[in-house]
């Protein structure tokens, strides 16, 4: 049943060799790793005219060269990136980058942080597509959470059917939203210049009287929000085709090209048409209603918007699986996130970047908006790092023109950390807990670490020295009466060796009595040791007579314990039986160094 | 930890010798069992009332023969229930007497409506303890199922802690509820006798022209739910001290005339003193108003009232863990509710009884009034098919003076059985679900009983023909690679038998080839068996070749799985680990007649 569930849902298993051709070719790759980077078109130009709004209507020409900053460092992140994808073609996240050229533990800042910020940004996408519904549907508004969490579902189960599989699958609403930016950018524009558009804004240059530096660093930093998922095609060169490092440059720079052209361009309008954020209409449905009125295409780019935007989440379902797998090859993530699944994807880490974002909706009520800073700074820390990375990777191997290259990255690295810093100065509400848990994260990581190094030296033998030595052998049966599973419990024992004795735990002496009377007249061949107890606890009076087995017999012989256990047909009947064996097994089995055997007999009835 | 909880909250366990100690003497025995019966005068008077008010004032009168008449049927019940306890000496609750003369069916149905009835009283009383508390603190009324459950949390630990010292505990709140009634009673005569009161009462007599044959039957159906809880002592006979049959009949006897003497005397009273129903104020409050005025007597006799409402609970916590025993000796209740836990007490019954009415109370928020008339219908059928049972059982045996015995059994039958009708047909609405839910709980006797019946034809053996045979062996050890747990693995099965295989599944050849090389380096003595899954999963191939193997060698040998399992010294370091044992572990001992032999390897780090 559950296996048919499955197959439905996520489709068949896939044989290990098919792996190549789940690998992605560079359109798809653009629709799939880069709806998170596009989808902050929807809100970047806002979030500046957000923070300007507070120094007057007149302010809001700053949006103007505030936005070509942004479109700046937009250009040095891309540049930067492009050499970290040839620099490592196997995979050029943040967290290698940093590990490789600043060691371990710096690597494991720039990786725990991303890993946290992609749960993040599942839990803010999903909860932003939501909203995006509710302001459709107000009726819908209590079920909030639940839809946020179908989203989540809808999303998981796309992913595990695989990688080409989902981004066939999502490309299409991404570059439907592309197209429809561009029409509304160039109709935009059109109407501006046969005069259509009459609004009286403040020219650039206007002198502000209440602007601060910290104003306008505070709205550079909003509007560098935007920013966040360029680094997502560099942690993903492992699922490109071949040549992945030239398929993901590519890719990046044709994200870089429309990610900017696209902010610019709604930036442009938003000041041209004199736009100011209002909380009932956002800016690119303003600029959308008074280019198009409420038509057709209207609705259109208010639909494809709330796509985007819930889309943006699945960025991060590429990512996180990919970075997890990288951690926990390097054992600071647990094993379980290096298994492909079924349908060759890493399935444990889909899972649980799902469970962990579920999580994050239901703890926040759907409210995840107070989280969109703290994933700004945690995506601006591993941006430094990483580029930090790369400029002592320039010192270290100097290629040909390493100058020019060392210029780049550290440009982009002085850039990153300042915004990283206004980050935290200006909005230091939010965006403190990310003192709090990258420690807890990166303690985690290294605990981690410590336990399968210590295991790992535990189980380790000498190929040469170590080899299995033939000992005695002490086989114990509890018994509870004389049944077919005793006597295939015995005859098994038997058939290993002659060292067997039962033992029988009686609470009144006439039961007791019985049971001895039976067995003599049985005589199956074992001697039959019975245990008294004043308590009537089954457990305890066994457990002493195995440490006396063990105490007298631990040197010379493997001691067994052989539970003779009938296995019922349903599971409800399991209910009707007292289920001691399982609390014996259970016991010694974290208490005792003794090999605890089962007898099965399955009840056919 | 657990120990010392359990050990802090239940007290030492006891050892078996001592149950004679934990027997109850008379007037401890009258108090625990008496609770549910004596709380009954609490809200008997004012049930028969509320129904009367229906045709006026004028009506009232008639609570005067109709609790005469309950009085009568008392009278019938405690002389029935007395020959009932000297025919049983051990144990005369509905269900043996059933049983034993109207056949198993009717037995079970006196003990199925009799096990629902006590859950029900444990949810009723606790809820009306609770509106005690709540009456008289209101801003309490938002906490009122966790009130109701703190509660049934108390009765649990004092029932675990053994009977005499929850009898000792709660013998003082009973004590005291009956010395106050009877000092109001006491005072409010003297108060009439030297014309304290002026109250203009309809004489008895009066025509009342709307009253109905209907009206009064219900009137009298619903004064007799104060007789619910009589039963308790005829069930509880093993519990009392030797000669326990006398024992029991004298505290029935104790019971039943305090018990009348208080209904009694409360009703002449309120009827003396006109007092009709009122949501604001109980009967007996407004009794004890009328008498001491609002003084520290009223606050008295409320507090009492409160506190014996929330133990008539504890009549069940008696009851129906013996019930449940007597259902386990002859197989139709699970095994577990035959043990006496540490403290000599059936604690699986006190804990099912407890977990069963706290859903109850949790499912019903706490207004679990509308399950009282369910409840005493719940009573009545028993009571009906006991008073049966032993006019069966004097027809059968016939002893000197059966004749009278006779007429008192038959009279009580036709009375309670009347009653029982009374209910049904006037309170259709609230006690239907009577007839849903007993033919679901005697269906389920029938199945746990027919399942030990097939379960012990199953594992029945002939003592002299059947005994344990010796067969070859064959071990098959799955390894994931070359470690101290595989090591010691294989040194256990070679020192059983020479027939070893390990089994390992590689996922690529090059790994496949790496650990054939190591193994063969190693040279255990054992072969490797090299398992390719192209599907990456670990547990399909390996059932395959269990299969395999089962298929060739199961007719001549045992087949033994050996599971090399480290154990971690955290628990949380079990998620570090994939656990691929436990399900290849799971899936075996459910599917295949294989045993199963898992060889510990404790890591100490």
């Amino acid at each position: 049943m559950v296996n048919k569930v499955k197959r439905l849902l996520i489709g068949r298993p896939m044989k290990s060799g098919a792996i190549e051709e789940e690998k992605l070719g560079k359109l798809k790759a653009l629709a799939i790793l880069s709806s998170d980077a596009l989808s902050s078109v929807a809100y970047g130009t806002e979030q500046i005219l957000l923070v300007l709004m507070a120094a007057g209507f007149a302010a809001i020409w700053y949006s103007v060269p505030i936005s070509l900053a942004v479109l700046g460092l937009l250009t040095i992140l891309i540049l930067s990136y492009r050499q970290t994808i040839f620099s490592y073609p196997t995979g050029g996240g943040a967290y290698i980058v940093a590990k490789d050229n600043l060691g371990v533990s710096t690597g494991l800042i720039a990786g725990g942080s991303l890993l946290v910020d992609y749960i993040l940004t599942v839990a803010v996408s999903s909860a932003a597509g939501t909203d995006a519904i509710t302001s459709a549907f107000p009726q819908l508004h209590d079920h909030r959470v639940g839809i946020s969490l179908i989203m989540i579902v809808f999303l998981t189960i796309m992913n595990l059917r695989g990688v080409t599989e989902s981004a066939s699958f999502l490309a299409i609403p991404v570059y439907l939203f592309v197209l429809s930016i561009f029409v509304l950018i160039v109709s935009g524009l059109i109407k501006l210049m046969i005069g259509g558009v009459h609004a009286d804004v403040p020219e650039i240059g206007t002198a502000v009287s209440n602007i601060s530096l910290f104003l306008l660093l505070k709205a550079f930093s909003s509007g560098c929000s935007a920013l966040t998922g360029v680094e997502a095609v560099s942690n993903a060169i492992p699922n490109f085709r071949k040549p992945a490092e030239r398929n993901a440059a590519a890719t990046l720079l044709m994200m870089g090209i429309i990610l900017g052209s696209m902010f610019l361009g709604i930036s442009l309008l938003a000041y041209w048409y004199g736009i100011t954020p209002n909380p009932k209409a956002t800016v690119v449905s303003q600029i959308a209603e008074s280019t198009f009125g409420r038509g057709i295409l209207y609705f259109v780019i208010q639909g494809v918007t709330a796509l985007i935007l819930f889309l943006a989440a699945n960025t991060a379902y590429s990512a996180f699986p990919l970075l997890a797998f990288m951690l926990a090859k390097d054992k600071f993530l647990p094993n379980m996130f290096k298994a492909r699944g079924d349908r060759l994807v890493f399935s444990n880490g889909i899972i649980f970047l799902s469970i962990m974002s579920a999580l994050l909706v239901i703890v926040f009520h759907g409210d995840t908006e107070n989280l969109i800073p703290l994933y700004a700074v945690g995506v601006f820390i591993p941006f430094t790092l990483s580029q930090l990375g790369m400029m002592v990777r320039w010192f270290r191997i100097r290629p040909p023109h390493w100058g020019i290259r060392l210029v780049v990255n550290t440009v982009g690295m002085l850039t990153t950390l300042t915004i990283t810093l206004i980050f935290i100065f200006t909005k230091f509400a939010q965006v403190w807990m990310v003192f709090v848990f990258l420690p807890i994260v990166i303690g985690m990581f290294y605990q981690i670490s410590k336990h399968y190094r210590n295991t790992a030296d535990q189980l380790r033998i000498d190929l040469h020295k170590d080899k299995p030595v033939i000992k005695g052998s002490t086989m114990v049966i509890p018994v509870a009466g004389i049944t077919r599973a005793v006597m295939n419990s015995i005859s098994y024992a038997k058939s290993l060796t002659d060292n067997v004795v039962a033992v029988y735990v009686g609470f009144e002496e006439e039961e007791i009595q019985k049971m001895e009377d039976k067995w003599e007249e049985w005589n199956p061949g074992v001697r039959l040791i019975v245990l008294r107890s004043r308590y009537r606890s089954v457990i305890k009076p066994l457990i002493k007579f195995i440490d006396t087995v063990e105490w007298k017999t631990a040197e010379t012989d493997h001691i067994t314990v052989l539970i003779p256990q009938f296995i019922t047909k349903h599971w409800w009947q399991n209910l009707l039986h007292n289920q001691t064996s399982l609390v014996i097994r259970a016991y010694l089995f974290k208490q005792k160094d003794v090999v605890i055997a089962t007898v099965p007999f399955h009840l056919n009835r």
